[in-house]
């Protein structure tokens, strides 16, 4: 069709994926007419770097507008609508109407390939007094304008919750100098890891003073010289500016409109191609429902890196239907650093898998980001998920001071690989002393879900409450002493003299080894099981479960 | 057999290999009668940190003594015997002959398993003058001392060989503030890369004021006041130290004279559960010929990660065969860090590749380490290479600035779950702006390689010499002038106009496009293909082939 007559191809939405898909487009097509529409007045601008513009870390707002209309119109040659609105779809006679927010006048605008990329709306939940002109929320750059010159005035700032956006505000706000408060409903920050895994993330804010209020939501803002925060708990949190970061929702009233199918929670469904319900609209980014990587069921992966490539597949199967790959569905590969802390996840986490009543296996591994002889190695802390029944790795978190993006990626492609367990041990990683270890963290992990898989060890992921099991504490007695144990009534027993002191544990009573990184408790464990104990060991050790600073030994006097 | 009466496992070897065989074996069995012989004086220590100790960044000698005999023997209830030396193996009776090189005392040894890790031994040729004094080679904590005093009076230091020792050693004399000078056979420094992908090493040597001496060798030593290097040039270079890193070979002499199978370079052939041609005697780490993951041929990779994991395998197939999974061979994958950059490899390289014959396509692609809107941003390249009949990725060579280390990990990753360029156009990779991009350049690379598979794009990696070929230069006219091509006649269209002055190319000639990075060529490549241009792009641009610091754009006034 487009060899007789150029295509016409219209896309709504000009950031993330539908500017990757306008781009794609033009290079496929010298002489499709392109037309790309964007209810603000920005195309292409970072939206990941807007909270790093309002703590100051990027100076530049220019260096957020990845593109500009102008540029769009200069490199690409597409017709550029910015603060333009699409008010209707007809899919019949296959035109969009369009208004101009500026001046208000209408336009029909025919199409023969329609892309949907509207992306997402933060959360505004209707509570008493939400509209209080000093409650922000972050998703535009004008938004962002108005928090930043909201935040020069104020003192004290409340971010309401803590995912990534949530997070990546209230380390800013504190390199701005506020006072910080942080709310969130669960009981840790981060709610897509597994609790213990988030413990470094609370002690950086906490270290930096950030007011973490855990297992806690808004009721109301109370209007007054300071905007209270009214509490589920009872307390009150007042500040001068506060920031809703409780997730988002998918912009689909027009694609609803429109008659295209949606999801259970109003997302687009799209095929592997992006192409929606109606095979001549296709829909991209945060506004979509995808596939899970690893389950193939639907799933809604709001991030930039997926938006932008589902934009481009969307753009190569209009005008390369015959050989485009299908979308292989999300892992939801994240990660977020709060200070000197990072902490992301790839897959699926614990909550998740039990959750969804899916089996799995899982073990926690300590160690430093890279070997630990060379000057300024960082601890990492790393837990692995996977499925007893093939070794098939189904998710990944890690956190840490270093090296944590890395492990991330490398697991992420794992997963896409289908890699086991055993796979993992036997990953061939880039070693010289700066930049990792011979036995990478990720070996270990595979290490040592291998030896749960073998029978070589038992993991458990807390202390038992069962005062019949034998807590065994194989650290030096001086680490003992410096960093003990949150529970009374250990025996310690330093690995080194465990063979010549078995005599003082009891065998006819379980025990559970625990150390300072679980590794030493697992060689612990080892020495038990071949002596007839009943041994299981605690998997990451103390500074997985209790403290994410507990040393592997004291510093030297 | 090793229920009725104890297994008595004799280890040759205790430094990452036989170390790790030994720390398994005890794992997996308390029992066990374990011996770990070292002919030198320490066990298990670091040896990829030697060089940084001589440079003084790693301070305490300790540190690079991951165990000592003592550590051993309480940890694992080893027997370790030191300063100790295997003269003889009986295969027919089963037992090793020892002699204590302190005391001259010899021994014989029963085993029922026996693990060889001899590893290698530096390469020095005969060639006159190398028995002098000053001339060194780095292999052991004791050659690391001899170095490190020698260093101590020396002005000028030569060091022989630009492989990854040789760089680290260069780096770490320039920190020692010595004079150095830096003498590779090859035309580039780590030659395992190949060329154009070691401009940014070579660069950063340079800047450090090393003296690169490429493509010429040492033919002869001369004493004198200084020890002066002949080379094959026919200049000489005087020095008061000389370290020859040029290789190793493996030391095998033992398992030849046991009558073991030899590989054609020396080194021990052993299957897939590291046993030799004795199925009593397995042998593991630098001294060892495995199989390479990709071809599945007999390749030797002497690196501590593959030394380490096939120790530990050694000790799982004693101890355990049923359950124990083959290695999967070696990808080499290897990195080196020269002042602020860092390269390294992952697979195959087109070298290689085109030397065994077999068929690869590749592409080269330039982008920041994470998001170039946050602050921070460095440079990366990356050459993908991969199989054009399945798309199964190959190799890879990165080289940068930063997050070198993470793209390696990713491909190393990608390569063993048996990833094709499609995947790894889709790979989802962890983004937040510290840490990545939304489309990462592992994406990139894939987009890239897609685009050229499916005939988007066709690359080339050089000028082409013929003066029919027109070469268009689509940068910034004002980047051509600071920056310009290394040869003349190139037309300069820079993108953003080029729609208009397609005029002034001839329809009749090829052309190839040019920029800074490869990007825009590819953009310009796009535009004329589809006007009909019989067209191709310089994959990589200019940084990759000719200045590896070449700007995408001018700096703002």
């Amino acid at each position: 069709m487009h060899e007789s007559s150029p295509l016409r191809l219209v896309i709504i939405g000009g950031v993330a994926a539908g500017a990757s898909a306008a781009a794609r487009a033009r290079r496929l097509s010298e002489t499709a007419s392109i037309t790309l529409i964007e209810r603000g007045p920005d195309v292409s601008f970072a939206n990941c770097g807007l909270p790093y513009f309002i703590g100051g870390e990027i100076k530049s707002r220019d260096a957020l507008a990845v593109q500009t209309p102008q540029t769009l119109k200069a490199m690409l040659a597409l017709d550029v609508r910015t603060s333009t609105e699409v008010t209707a779809i007809d899919r019949v006679a296959k035109h969009v109407r369009l208004r101009n927010l500026a001046s208000g006048t209408t336009e029909s605008l025919p199409y023969d390939r329609l892309v949907l990329a509207p992306g997402a709306v933060p959360l505004r939940p209707p509570l008493p007094g939400i509209d209080d002109p000093r409650l922000f929320t972050l998703r535009s750059l004008q938004d962002m304008d108005r928090i930043k010159a909201a935040a020069v005035a104020a003192r004290r700032v409340t971010v309401i919750g803590a995912g990534f956006i949530g997070l990546e505000m209230a380390e800013q706000f504190v390199h701005l100098g506020k006072q910080v408060t942080l709310v969130e409903l669960t009981a840790q920050v981060l709610p897509p890891l597994d609790p213990p895994m988030t413990l470094l993330l609370e002690d950086e804010l906490r270290k930096h003073h950030v007011d973490l209020v855990l297992g806690d939501s808004v009721t109301a803002f109370e209007a007054g010289p300071a905007l209270a925060c009214r509490l589920a708990s009872g307390r009150a949190v007042e500040a001068d500016l506060v920031v809703l970061s409780i997730g988002v929702r998918p912009d689909t009233a027009l694609a609803r409109a429109a008659g295209l199918y949606l999801g259970p929670r109003g997302h687009i469904r799209v095929n592997g191609f992006m192409q929606t319900s109606d095979p001549d609209i296709y829909a991209a980014g945060d506004a979509i429902e995808t596939t899970d990587f690893v389950t193939h069921e639907p799933a809604a992966v709001p991030l930039g890196g997926p938006a932008n490539r589902q934009g481009r597949l969307a753009a190569d199967h209009i005008f390369r239907p015959a050989t485009t790959q299908p979308y292989p569905g999300a892992l939801g590969t994240a990660i977020v650093r709060a200070f000197a802390a990072a902490a992301g996840l790839t897959g699926w986490s614990e909550q998740r898998l039990r959750a969804a009543g899916r089996p799995y296996r899982t073990v926690t591994v300590n160690d430093n980001h890279h070997a630990g002889y060379y000057p300024g190695a960082q601890p990492i802390l790393l837990k692995l998920l996977w499925d007893p029944a093939t070794g098939r790795i189904l998710g990944a978190q890690v956190s840490g001071l270093a090296g944590v993006d890395k492990r991330l990626d490398v697991i992420a492609t794992a997963i896409t690989g289908g890699l086991t367990i055993d796979d993992l041990a036997q990953l061939e990683l880039a070693y010289a002393p700066p930049f990792g270890a011979a036995k990478d963290i990720v070996n270990l992990a595979g290490f040592t879900a291998c030896n749960t898989r073998d029978g070589l060890v038992t993991p458990v992921d807390e202390l038992p409450a069962d005062p019949a099991v034998q807590i065994l504490d194989v650290r030096p007695p001086a680490l003992v002493q410096s960093h003990p144990l949150p529970r009374a009534g250990a025996l310690n027993i330093p690995l080194g003299v465990l063979r010549t002191r078995l005599g003082e544990l009891d065998r006819t009573r379980p025990v559970v080894t625990v150390c300072a990184l679980g590794k030493t408790a697992y060689f612990a464990a080892r020495i038990l099981a071949q002596h007839g104990f009943q041994v299981s060991a605690l998997t990451g050790g103390i500074r997985a479960h209790f403290d994410p600073r507990s040393p592997a030994k004291l510093p030297a006097p």
